[in-house]
């Protein structure tokens, strides 16, 4: 086997599997049983007893996904001229692309401690950029794609209505704290604390540690709660307007060759 | 009467009643009525002393209904043949579609003591089966129909969000579990407990039972419920673009009849 | 003024108010006051200490209200010939018109005792038709009627949706009784306690007065919290494919006539 | 520079910065980081300690915004009739302009105690004005066009919603009091207490400090909560129709080119 083809291989194997071609298919189902393998370890490791008896364990299981994605990552530059044909620096192009940014940031936490990085709570959060793997399922789902075109589409408006969502709940936090601050000063104690209810209350989460004692508080929470329905109906009503257009516009575009003439007389339609 | 007369009248008797047979009709009630029965009384049992002083009246009642629904059982495989007339194994085609399996299921949590098998936690779940008869009301509601066909035609889609949600969730869960672990160690002792906030919290329900306290935790929390808004949002939306579509595509086959000619050679258009 | 220019102009100071009638704008005017000091009273009644200092007053003011409502209702019937003209029985027409019988309902609480009836608790609980008379408001807006045939254009939808709702409570009302009632037998003692935490959840209330503690309850608890979203999502999507129908149709219906037909050619157009 | 053409150059500065333009731009970013920083301010007053410690710098500050704020109002009087060329009185049409309006209310509150008035409380709450400023960022964002455009086009029918609302509210607190009341006096003293409740549950909030425990009370709040879905769901549902509504009318009227002409023809159609 030439190096061109041996190469060829690989990047069959390791891109996504086709029909019939069961060593890309296995490749395909390791990757994703490591990758719930290294979530489910996240959450095991946060169990004490576990994290005291399986501790060993843990650690070369992490060492060995940390190996195979960091292979793969290899690999795929190393393949890198195939995905992009006619590319004058194809390596440089994959490792910038967002895919293999997300790839390198996942792998990256099991090496950090290696640079002499060892402040552990840190490390422990860097450790969440694992969980980015988790992504990589993403390529074996279409429709994943309409729900970001979606969002995308929409993103100028849902921005708006965040900001103005914002807004509300910064000027109830201040009003509730002016309310209730002289009742309850150790539930109330600033603007901060008083932020936390109305985020609380106006998202409709409601868990119950902070509200008003005071008629006037009662009062104003009331309103702020109703003006909470439509804190939430804005951004559901853009979100189902932009699948409304987007569902559609698929079904026009697929209706259109044939409706757009009609077929006897050769005419175009009037619609 | 000879015996296919017979097997006919008994399958138009079982069948959904047509106007003005009152047998059939009869019938339907009273599997409606057994059916209620049949979910009251699993609500009735589960009070200590109702289970108490009516224990054998609920047994009775419990082997009636199993004995009726076991005869309808046995008479829809007889009358298997009229339901799938031209079919080569009409009952065996029955008892494989869904319909019949469910029924199956409904009865068979009051065979499966006389098996011997009697270990009692399970038995009371396995009543759980039961109620699955209520489906039966299905077959006299078409809009389900409607309903169930928005949930698949947009099922890839609402799978995604629910996909989105779960990584969503795992994710806050991790770094709150990482946040709060150190300061409320009894109220989130691992990730799986910080899940049990996460979900409490994005499907905005909130108990109340578990919250951050931290400065940081309030401030990650906050932010994780107005993302929860969205992961609201976008099935709501999905459903709401799947009903809109629905309801128009009736809406233009209704008016079809005007459309489907052109308008002016006058021929059929081929769509 | 002879007996009918009287009824004629009874009728229309009791009718909606047109530009210009003062009378009829005054009448107007006094009942909403009348309908809100009726409800303010409901109110204030409930204050134990209000109630002992002005009980007499609150008494004198509702037989006025009770007394303005009962004229308004005979002047109505009796001037029901001017508004269903042509009627063979125009005041019977009007008795049992919803909009009459509202108004019956709303008058009848203060009458009832009056009949030797004097059981307190049911009677203050009939007061609460009284609150019914807001309803005449709704003369006033027009909106309100789209509001409605909305919800009943997609009536059975709805109901359909409730129904699949209230089998997911009482199956997860079940199964949650059987997994927390050995745990927790005094917060889940039977099914219908656990129907309360059931509905609590799905409805995103989440009191936190009852919740799961064992891991199976939770995780449970879990699973049944995210198909609450869908319980939400299902009706809220009709509803919103509803208004987009309708406000759609009234688009249409207003652009029609200048759609249908090219105006300088005469040619009726494609669509 | 003369008078006017210094006058024209305060208005672009003053005016939304156009390309190029960088004294306008600075002012725009100057404006901004003011109105940030007074948000600020307001936040962190509310902290015991820090207003303790800096409370003569946070003077200062509000004094510098005060000025700065006020010199702009002063320099947008001037420069109206520039603003509103060929208008009669243009600082009078600017003043009363709600922008204006809203300019002035922020301003207000510094000035306030200078006029003698020293209500401390008061002063507090007018100081809530200067949160108004944040919506001068709106003339940054288009997309609160459609946001509001929506909101009015649909402003009746949400106004119907939430009297339907407050209806529902009403007589849910009204019930709930009649049944509790006996049992939980301390909790349900009133309707109005009472009202807070079906607020908290009608809304989905659920702080979970006041519910009922009667089984009448639980019966009648699972009804109400139920209910309680659709109360949102309507809102919701109108706002996603007008989204959905203004989105299609844009991509109509950017089709409109494609379809002004009558395609048989050739001519122009009327509208």
């Amino acid at each position: 086997m030439t190096k061109n083809a041996l190469k060829q291989r690989v990047f069959d194997v390791i891109s996504k599997a086709e029909e019939g071609d069961r060593a890309s298919r296995a490749f395909d189902l390791t990757v994703m049983a490591l990758i719930l393998l290294s979530v489910a370890m996240i959450v095991l490791e946060s169990f004490a007893d576990l994290a005291a008896r399986f501790g060993t364990l843990f650690s070369v299981c992490e060492a060995i996904i940390a190996a195979v994605f960091t292979a793969e990552y290899a690999l795929c530059i190393w393949t890198a001229d195939l995905l992009y044909p006619g590319e004058e620096h194809p390596w440089r192009k994959y490792v910038l692309s967002p895919m293999a940014l997300v790839d390198l940031l996942a792998i990256a936490p099991f090496y950090l401690p290696m640079l002499g990085i060892r402040f552990l709570r840190t490390l422990r959060l860097l450790r969440l950029f694992r969980l980015l793997r988790v992504f990589k399922l993403h390529r074996y789902f279409d429709a994943l794609q309409i729900v970001v075109d979606v969002l995308r589409s929409s993103a100028s408006q849902l921005i708006i209505s965040i900001f103005l969502c914002l807004f509300v709940m910064l000027f109830s936090a201040i009003v509730m704290y002016t309310v209730e601050n002289p009742v309850q000063p150790e539930q109330f104690p600033n603007v901060i604390a008083s932020l936390w209810w109305a985020i609380c209350t106006l998202t409709t989460v409601g868990y119950g540690d902070v509200y008003p004692v005071t008629a006037v508080g009662r009062l104003f929470a009331s309103v702020i709660s109703l003006v909470g329905i439509g804190i939430i109906a804005i951004p559901t009503g853009i979100i189902a307007a932009g699948f409304s257009t987007a569902i559609n516009e698929r079904g026009r575009r697929r209706d259109e060759d044939a409706r757009l003439y009609c077929p006897y007389c050769g005419r175009r339609l009037g619609k």
